[in-house]
């Protein structure tokens, strides 16, 4: 089977996913975990790395010859052109670490790097929720928001690799990420009762009815779609994929994303474009990550 | 000079601009302006653009198989793909009119069509202020907001024709589109001073001083600074072009734009993204059609 493997990494601040695929999205074995521990000391965090890697080449069987490329999807800022780790909060002791080079060196074999929101949503267009699409837009929603753009079945990372990093973009006093993010759902649910909750308690809260956390993401819902509309009306992709941990809470906010944001959009987009969740689960980001050695 | 020259049509509402440009965007001669009188029957306004056409031909002395092919900028909506109008309000006798087999046929030349708005940014990306670049953004700032996004030197249209088409982007209560534009910048005014005019009047009394028109600007700086933002965290171009009536008072809603489009965008491109002036003047829209045929 040489050069038929290609590995994915998804490297994360707080776990490392590496697994095994095809060249047409087959997973090959179970995925391996490992915790990213990002204050260890480079060698230790790296070490890790290879190790699930090494692990993944002998639960699969494969020689390094049979490996046509290794991806890896990173926490960032990174340095995609070049490589390399920027500064990045998660793995503080690796800034400016040549990632690429290393795995390469140490592997012989094509190392590819992109930012972790871009590769699940990579993974998602080529395998998952996006499958046949050429243009899709993708929102991971989670602490923060990130926003990945795929055009003509790649990656597009524009002119500095900032594309899709709508974080700071202006909404109403402040940024669209003061709402549009994890804490952002906290901060109306405390608004709206008073009270302290997490996202993830927030979901529960509204799987028992409770009118506030159900309330808090309605308005959540009509937040989203701001961002959803401005990506949309820019790109006017075939589809938007939600993922991310808060798209969990799809069935609570989806309603008011949807009424807004067809509203806000031209009328043949309106008609056409569609949302869908991600469904690759926990494997898209190592999936994303392998097929950018595709 | 067989297949050397490249025709272009801007075909507008109010006029038929047509001029003819070698490979390297050099303009061969004057161009010919017609007026559109867009409410004629359809054989009277296309009779006109051909005139124009044959006009362009005998002042440059060429012959049909000189030209490498005809582009049209016209004013949408329209179906690039097929090469006809739409319901355009503008050309209310050309609705679904082919003007792609029809031009095509009568000159029996590759025909190619866009929409007015991206035809202009096109032809400043290749000859005007974005020489060199491949991502650029661009807005066409007059009677509404056109936005036109230029990916690797060529006008990106996305999935329903419709990329770019930012007018009904959600801004405060209403659309981007209630401000950023001719009737946003006099409704501004109007808030401030309580009188009436137009955005060229008020762009004249900026000129001499007055302090409501000065007021309208700056605060007009502020609203198009959203949609800059907006567009450039998604695209992170390398450069944002502004054309358009509205862009030639870029003194008086420059710097508070400047200001809060900076702060709105992430620290690299807010370091290196540069934004400019169009530069190309009223040859622009010819320019970028003819550019098509490249």
């Amino acid at each position: 089977m040489t050069g038929e493997l290609l590995i994915g990494v998804d490297f994360g601040g707080t776990k490392i996913l590496t697994g095994a695929m095809t060249a047409d999205g087959e997973v090959v074995c179970d995925p391996v975990k490992l915790p990213t521990n990002g204050g260890d000391a480079p060698e230790k965090i790296i070490g890790r790395v290879t190790a699930s890697i090494d692990e993944v080449l002998a639960k699969t069987g494969a020689e390094r010859e049979d490996v046509a490329g290794i991806g890896m999807g990173v926490t960032g800022p990174i340095d995609i052109r070049n490589g390399r780790i920027l500064e990045c909060p998660q793995l503080p002791t690796l800034h400016f670490y040549p990632l690429k080079k290393m795995i390469e060196e140490r592997y012989g074999r094509p190392v590819h790097m992109n930012n972790d929101a871009n590769c699940l949503i990579y993974g998602e267009t080529l395998f998952g929720s996006g499958v046949g699409m050429k243009n899709v837009v993708g929102f991971t929603l989670g602490t923060g928001v990130g926003c990945a753009i795929i055009i003509d079945r790649n990656i597009f990372v524009g002119n500095t690799e900032s594309a899709g990093e709508i974080w700071p973009s202006p909404y109403r006093d402040g940024t669209i990420e003061d709402l549009v993010s994890g804490s952002g759902v906290s901060k109306i649910y405390r608004r709206i009762t008073g009270c302290d909750k997490t996202a993830r308690d927030i979901s529960v809260l509204a799987e028992q009815g409770d009118s506030g956390a159900l309330a808090t993401w309605e308005e959540f819902g009509r937040h989203l779609s701001v961002a959803m509309s401005w990506t949309v009306n820019i790109i006017d992709p075939e589809a938007v994929i939600l993922g991310g941990s808060i798209s969990e809470a799809f069935k609570f906010f989806g309603p008011s994303m949807e009424d807004h944001f067809r509203k806000h959009i031209c009328p043949t987009p309106a008609r056409q474009t569609k949302v869908v969740c991600a469904k690759l689960g926990a494997n898209a980001g190592f999936i994303g990550a392998a097929a950018l050695a595709l």
